[in-house]
């Protein structure tokens, strides 16, 4: 059978992962495909790195254009990352009719309607499974698995880094410093850990998820997005005296004529199957409203899982390819007149559950006043517990509030600071908790 | 576009919720497919059934054989399930060229082999996602999101039924009939449950996995199977004791020139996700050497679950259809002739830890028999622990082993009941703990 020609643009960790896969398991891919997968190129700048891989002569190259540039190059598979070269030499190769992989999120997230419209235009394949949850098939289950359903809502654990450092927090009681030291230390978190720690990265992830769950439009700059770093070992000790571990989670929720689409950290009670993902894996519950819920766990990231999925959507395209089904799958799992311009609710919108803290001084009527406020705007307290010993003057309260609207939180939130007679930096967690009704 | 014409075959409760996507989801699917699904046909012998849906006149018809002799009908949908029947009707089906859908896992575990080289001779796609595992997409992860993978190991809950009862023996400490009673009372089990409780369903389902995950021929002839039904209250406390939950699990490990393929209760560790999938859920860890592991959970079973992987492949099999495309993915996993005769090895030559408990006679110099019995054949103790108090002069001992080979255990436990000193029905259940080097 006619082969097909690969041309890898970026060889660093995944790319070095996706070659040897192509080198090491040529020969069950083809007992599996019929196909033989032919990498005819790898573009890096850096020709010396030790990839433990041996390339024949003239497959590396230091131009990625040369590859782009091949009429014989079926497919390429851009691992670079970054938003401006990933983009143009992606660009490039559509324009060439050249079918594209890519793991690369932030790009899709800030870009991808407009690749995926002009992919589609061009009617070439362009293929991301490895941009979210590394070698979970959460893109293929969107698109595929799930295509008689009515997606309701996705809650996920799609940053490792975020999870290993709560994972330590709530296991080891470090604090947020040392536990991200110790991440950074084994290689689960960059020296810049900016993007993973403030919610970035997941938000990139759930902006691609929403947009192929309910047929519209990636709409990542109204994402709300709050990251990990204020997290502290106290919070997660009493979210575990109210059964409930704290996450970095992306959510995701199908309103009709309007999408939850926020990143935040939140407790989820234990009983919930993603209160149990630990480490640096990554998990999702998707919830259609054929299938209920359907779950899914594995490494979100490293060389080798993430390669996995980029082989697989190698794969995915090569048979497009034998049978001139480009487009077969629609990009972003609609059809493209099909994808709608959905608005985001802003997060002052949302509905959910509460916990505070608050550090207040310990003398008669402060907690009157504080669910007096409460009351005002319409926050109804489940639970009040003063936990702790006095410090600073100081005594911590913490609460749990029945369903409230994130605009009337905040508002009685900034009434009880202007009380003063609360401390600096009260704490405010959201609560995703299916058991509580109301 | 041109419409896909579909027939369905078999009315009943999986039947009736793929007619219901059909006809309800029929404008998202389109959205998402850009190809009109037209139901034309519903064969069902029971016309007066409520369903709950109305079918334009002339969609219901009494004979399968319309629905096969319609050349206008693209794929046939197989919901009747049993063994002669189906075989027939799918048979008759691929021999008009249609393709075909079905979630019959008996057949496909003892006839798969036949079938799919039929359907791979005629060029038509067989597909059975809804098989195994419900709304799981078990199939289409091995067939094509790990295609990169060679699978190393697959450990699944399977059958819901079980999970259920086992669920509320360990919950609820209630005895297996009762569980089981409670079962029946809700639907999870049926008024004959021996298919479920004696682990043959599993069983269908690892075979069909097992063949696919390996490149190999379906075996089930070939696989070990033990039900639950001498699972008690006892062993489920002993196990909890020992930080294990007991779960019906089916077990499929790539030994290389040799496959384990077995069904039976196991004892698992509590920091094992599987030990947390509770109720009529099912959940599979598929263990890839790129992805480590890969672990999937939701409804195994019931109505719209199974239905939505149905739809699933009632979709890819007509997004085929358009490009010309039957065979994009071959059926097994691995080309037709790439299929290998890998043998499945005897439950004697598997290697793992085993639980056991014994009654034995309260006097000087027993313990030291058996101990001397196990070692002799080459078991290693790991511990052991005397519970409970004497009944009907017996005590109960139970030992947890280091890795034995089942055939010395198999010995070791014939020599200790020629003892004498033994009572009856010595409890025997094997543990998976990925934990425990040794």
């Amino acid at each position: 059978m006619q082969p097909v020609y690969l041309g890898l643009i970026g060889c660093g960790t995944v790319g070095t992962g996706v070659a040897r896969l192509l080198i090491e398991q040529q020969q069950i891919i083809e007992r599996r495909t019929g196909m033989p997968l032919v990498l005819k190129y790898v573009a890096d700048l850096d020709r010396e790195r030790d990839r433990g891989l041996t390339f024949p002569p003239g497959v590396f190259v230091d131009d990625a254009l040369q590859i782009i540039n091949d009429p014989q190059v079926d497919i390429v598979i851009e691992m670079i990352g970054g938003l401006t070269v990933a983009k143009e030499l992606i660009r490039a190769a559509i324009a060439k009719g050249k079918h594209v992989v890519t793991a690369n999120k932030a790009l899709l997230a800030t870009s991808g309607n407009e690749l995926f419209r002009t992919a589609a235009a061009a009617n070439v394949d362009l293929a991301y499974e490895a941009s979210v949850g590394g070698c979970m098939p959460v893109i293929k289950s969107l698109r595929e698995a799930l295509v008689g359903n009515r997606i309701q809502a996705m809650v996920g654990i799609l940053n490792g880094t975020c999870n290993y450092i709560l994972s330590k927090i709530t296991h080891e009681g470090l604090d947020f410093s040392s536990a991200l030291a110790e991440a950074q230390a084994k290689g689960y978190a960059e020296a810049d850990p900016t993007l993973d720690i403030e919610g970035l990265d997941a938000a990139h992830k759930l902006a691609i998820l929403t947009g192929l769950a309910y047929g519209m439009q990636i709409n990542f700059e109204d994402i709300y997005i709050e990251g990990i770093s204020a997290i502290t070992p106290l919070d997660i000790q009493y979210a575990d005296n109210f059964g409930y571990r704290i996450k970095l989670l992306a959510i995701s929720k199908n309103r009709g004529d309007a999408i939850e689409a926020r990143v935040h950290p939140a407790m989820i009670p234990m009983d919930n199957i993603l209160s149990n993902v630990s480490g640096s894996l990554n998990a999702i519950t998707i919830s259609g409203h054929a299938v209920q819920d359907l779950f899914l766990s594995g490494h979100g990231a490293g060389m080798m899982p993430t390669a996995s999925a980029v082989i697989s959507d190698v794969v995915d395209l090569a048979r497009n390819l034998r049978y001139g089904a480009a487009g077969r799958v629609p990009l972003m799992s609609f059809q493209p007149d099909q994808i709608r311009n959905i608005p985001v609710m802003p997060v002052s919108e949302i509905v959910t559950h509460y916990y505070f803290r608050f550090a207040v001084q310990d003398r008669p009527g402060v907690l009157a006043a504080i669910a007096g406020i409460l009351g005002d705007n319409g926050i109804s307290i489940k639970s009040v517990q003063q936990k702790g010993r006095q410090t600073n003057a100081y005594v911590p309260i913490v609460m749990l509030t029945h369903k409230a609207k994130e605009a009337h939180v905040q508002n009685a939130l900034q009434s009880i600071a202007a009380l003063g007679v609360v401390g600096p930096a009260p704490v405010l967690i959201r609560i995703e908790d299916e058991n509580q009704e109301d």
